[in-house]
């Protein structure tokens, strides 16, 4: 039963968020209640409704809420009085997260990264990649991809695509060129024919890039996976031409495909990569940018920030590498509960017309060809107790990220839920 | 007795720190000891030794660290799990902190702003407002100040002075032109007659501003004070030419200067005002960007981040507002903090050639003119057991910036400890 | 048998230009010599030599040197102590060429256009398109094509594609986005794919553009020359997406194709046109911008210009319009040239393997898949008496522009020449 | 008696400059005449009324119209089929040109300057001075002057002061900054006060600039006349800072204050000077970019422009310096002739109240507190047979740039008009 449900409101929320809050609030609008508490891959709003959470802070709990794991180790910091804010200063806090990260994440992958601090938001550790990638080749361009999505600073803007967000700048956005993300032209056209012809055209028009940044799977931008063989490809591509490549890892790092990070799985080895979101396993802001010590040409504090040194994300952080990551055993479980995932949406889709199963590990969704239905979807799916967002150019795509942590059986009960909003909308 | 003592470095620090972090780490080279726990005004590191903390996380802990009103407050939030990570979903604790704001700081200022959360840093709040008053004015150009700093970000980048974060852009940074700040000109020349001048002469090539981007006092820059007179001049002049006034109170809010925005004192009403560092209170990422309300042209979504409900931060930012902010008492009392500390400083200028007193509230230092001892001064500082960091665009500022909670007692033995500093670097 | 002969140097010319003139010179460093005296389609040198030009001043000299007729009247203004030099003063001069201009140019072909005296060089009239087209649709960016050539101010190096003379700036050239020129695939790909696509995407990141800026067939590009329907599935792009399209005439304008606009073939009518090289016939300075009328929205004075009432221009320009365009029968002859040039160059491309014929109308040439070796050819030509330059990005193309006034006994005579250097120099 | 006169209007004129040309079109409104020939001082218009010309080309006709000795041998050249376009083949007249600028003006004057031919217009040379500026220093950034004027491509756009013409680029014009003319204070404030202390402060947040680029005189900023010992202090300024000093001497170069270059009574050496407008001496567009040998690091073919080789120009321009600067009489002259104008601008001056004289050699005129008056002014000597126009930023300024040739009874004539012409317009 084709129904354009009223959009919801947030009319029916406490009356601060309206006369005080900025109208730039969103979420708020489509999930019009005011959350209390949450345990794992469930929150509960103050009248006590319960709601089975799909969107996970847009990739920032992978490991649900209060980990009991995670929150006693904080707990035991704060309880007594460690360090909580130190700039760079080195603390007990910081020295173990190095350590860990680099003896549970880096040295088995054989990644040797150094790891910046750069400020604890995603796009601080996109600035950070750029403004690296220019200082070390001398040049100005970035090439972005169509439909990416890296942060709204001026900088991380400029190499977004959402055209909307992109007008918030109120300056043109320069120093970028688009370049067509995988699969972009339905698998018609040769994958890189047009960025390799203008690279190797002395007569192009396009400046040369000092890097490209790319994402492995398009979360904001509408899932869009990229192929492991155009990445590969794609390395191959900025490893001859000397042009540094980026790979931002803020949504789908930290495990949201499978691996920890989710170009291992194309056996590339990216020139620069940034994290944030599960970094610290607790929703807490914490940031990394990682690049090979030959591009470490900082000065110090060339790129600072007050709050690069937050150290209860550090705890979490540490505590969530030791839990999940000492063994191989959390990425294959991932990968089960995707292929879970994936099975119940491509059984949605085969039900109805126009609908399309899409993504990678624990990030998937269904696409609709009449757009207006994702969010028709995302509302009955609300009031039916599943928190769950669109995302794609024209919100064309319902977008399922449940912590990595969520139980099949609540991962079975939220697609059930699925299938029964999209019955109900379509 | 004048010595250069051997830059300090981090190669006592555990070596994880040089071999795994990047070069761009900073004030870990300047204080090589790696710190366990922090209390009020005083830290602690792993061998047990304290330090008397009169930098305060560049003016991030204005209560000190670890309050234990705040403290308790956390704790009982995270131990009950509330919700940690939430975007702009409602939550009980950012209505809690949104009440609190309005009713104990915007109400009995009469001051009505709306409030956006932007990212919980700095510069994230900084390239909101800069975004939104492009949006609102349909220019692009900014107007900054010398020695401003506003953050590390492309847009806020472009409104800082400093050269050497400047050439970690990798580009041109434009669309911001440098006004002289107050007293630049040493009280010679007539203080708006450049920037008035060319704003008025059609031919003068300055392109029309959207807005003028000030510091009250300009902490990084050096402890320059604008004097209160040259805020209102500055702010009659914007209102005048319709350009819109940001605050950036960044460092300076939160009760530094002794009332809670630091341009209270003037008596003028900016158009944008910037919140971070203290707002939380804790030292925990957070950042507000406030606005008159006809200002708030945002469309949902327009500017977001994964960060921007942090709400821990929105726990402990409350409560300091309860505890701090309830009664008229603590800017009384950081008043009087702030002369003592001055006093002292008189004192130890009086006292050498080529020093002077120079700040605001509790936010004061001496400069050098002889600009490498005051690097020498925080160096014997530190080995007396004080924390303090030098400032300005030759580093010639030793910049104190205590926690407003600091006793009487310990205010004024850090001084004493300064003082014998002063007299061993000179 | 192939040479490779020392590159041509101007060490044998008189001593002033290496002392004086400085390094930018370049044609006389291919075409060591120093010319006299020209009549049509011949020079001649100090030392007697005569040339044929098959390079006519880059496209500036379509009707040759010197034309009798338009000779005769030019002399007779300068006789007569015409105005010379007005600025946008209204002259008899100027009077009788937007006369003529309109009634033997725009009226039988039904084009409605406003003209424009923008200064007198084609990159002048480029600046004004770029301007105009920017303040009529209230945005920045512009689309161009690889390999274009639009001039050497910024604003037009901006829209060019060599990466020499990009670099030349010492700016970063943004606003402007490169797309595939026709067949820059080689065919393989579809030809607007690319930019439809990501014009049609609001996620693409591409800046929504101002206007388009073409060449039919780029000169100095390599004569790649666009199809027709290409030619007119791009107008009819601009037309419904409301970009406007910009021809840029400047070099294949004033019947170097055949009509006198290059784009009459077709059948598109653009939104702004540019000319300039041959509008005055007689290699004098002199451009026009034109544009529908409803984009006449220029204050008086808005762009201006020195040089842009040059009036010694406007007479013989009034005076080759009179005599070559009154009638249909110029450009009938010219694309009976260009045929008998084309069949030259076929059977030369025939008889040697590696070698292509390419262009359109009198604007044609020879590819070849070695590029040394089109430098060689035009050596080699030069000393058997014929000018005629490369183009490309590789300088891969002997590119002849003759005089279209040249006998066809000339034309063959040139093509004569021409096999003879090809089978020496290959 | 007060009389503002409706505004002059082109509707007098034949319609084809209202239906055909561009509203762009500017002076044929303020002089609604259609002008038929012109000799020396003198212009004619097509119904036989004769005007005294103190416009000159806004000084490209520094020598009068159709000057007898330049015709004569402009004429010779033609009639000889003498090379009209030759782009930068070397011909005989480019020769002749070469060597007669080398020995009657570099030579003399002892400057070793190299020689380029930019494309024949002043804005033209500008670009070419700011990219060989930024290409050898590596810097973006140039600093303008308030008022300055320097043309209207993008480059020149950027460093002129004009807001109306600015708002033209429909771009935001960056990567240069405005500094006070001299003057700009009324004298009140110390010269380079500002301008030295942001490139020494390295916080001030200028960025390092490549060049300064300055007119000694403004001429369209309303005759701002710098004083000698403030340009000796600028080049001075610039040497120590190396930063390069680019001389825009189009307009008041080749003799208008009286020397060669307005330069010289400063006894400075630019490192870079424009030339343009009276180069050619007849009206001729022309242009030159001579800059310092050591900065000519040009690329052959880096910067051209398909009318650099105007012979006819050069034909002029070499006879021009044969005639007026083989000795030194002329300049002697034209300081005697603008010593007489400005006696008699004085005069008008110190009968009126609110008029003050202003200029520099024979770049004179009257400033009017009240703006408005100087177009009734120009309009009221129009209607005298007087033509001379206004400038400034609200056009305040009426403006005298008679030909330097014009006899001292024709000056006396000119200003006798003006004064009735203030007398009836104040």
């Amino acid at each position: 039963m084709p129904a354009t449900a009223p959009s919801p409101t947030d009319a029916d929320l406490p009356s601060v968020f309206a006369t005080v809050e900025s109208e730039v609030r969103s979420y708020c609008r489509s999930w019009p209640t005011v959350l209390a508490s949450g345990k794992d891959s469930w929150v509960t709003d103050t009248e006590g409704r319960r709601y089975l959470d799909f969107f996970a802070g847009a990739g920032a709990l992978n490991y649900g809420h209060n980990n009991a794991h995670l929150k006693g180790a904080l707990l035991e910091y704060l309880s007594g009085d460690g360090i909580v804010h130190s700039l760079d200063i080195a603390t007990t806090a910081k020295q173990h997260f190095l350590e860990t990260f680099d003896r549970l994440i880096l040295k088995p992958r054989g990644l040797d990264y150094k790891v910046q601090f750069p400020g604890p938001t995603g796009t601080n550790s996109v600035e950070a990649a750029l403004k690296l990638a220019r200082k070390v080749t001398g040049r100005e361009s970035i090439i972005s991809f169509t439909n990416a999505f890296h942060g709204m600073t001026l900088g991380s803007l400029s190499v977004t695509g959402n055209s909307m967000k992109r007008a918030g700048a109120g300056i043109p956005l320069v120093h970028a060129t688009p370049m067509p993300y995988d699969n972009y032209f339905g698998g018609v056209t040769e994958d890189f024919g047009w960025f390799e012809r203008v690279l190797d055209d002395s007569g192009s028009g396009l400046n040369r890039p000092a890097a490209v940044i790319v994402e492995t799977v398009q979360g904001e931008g509408g899932l869009n996976v990229a192929r492991l063989e155009w990445l590969q490809a794609l390395a191959d591509l900025c490893h001859q031409r000397e042009i540094l490549l980026i790979v931002d890892d803020v949504q789908m790092g930290c495990g949201r495909t499978g691996e920890f990070f989710s170009f291992e799985a194309a056996g590339i080895v990216p020139d620069i990569v940034t994290l944030s979101k599960s970094i610290s396993g607790y929703g807490l802001p914490m940031a990394l940018t990682l690049f090979r010590p030959e591009l470490d040409v900082w000065a110090p504090g060339e790129h600072n920030g007050t709050f690069r040194g937050h150290n209860p994300a550090f705890v979490t952080a540490s505590k969530a590498l030791e839990i999940f990551w000492s063994t191989a055993e959390f990425a294959a479980e991932t990968a089960d509960k995707g292929a879970l995932v994936r099975a119940g949406l491509e059984k949605i889709a085969l039900s109805h017309h126009g609908i399309s199963a899409r993504g990678r590990g624990m990030a998937q969704g269904l696409r609709f060809d009449d757009a207006d239905l994702a969010a028709d979807v995302c509302r009955a799916a609300f009031e039916r107790g599943v928190l769950m967002e669109t995302s794609g150019p024209s919100d064309e795509v319902v977008k399922l990220l449940p912590p990595l942590t969520t139980s099949p059986g609540d991962l079975q009960a939220g697609l059930d839920i699925l299938a029964e909003s999209v019955a109900v909308a379509v």
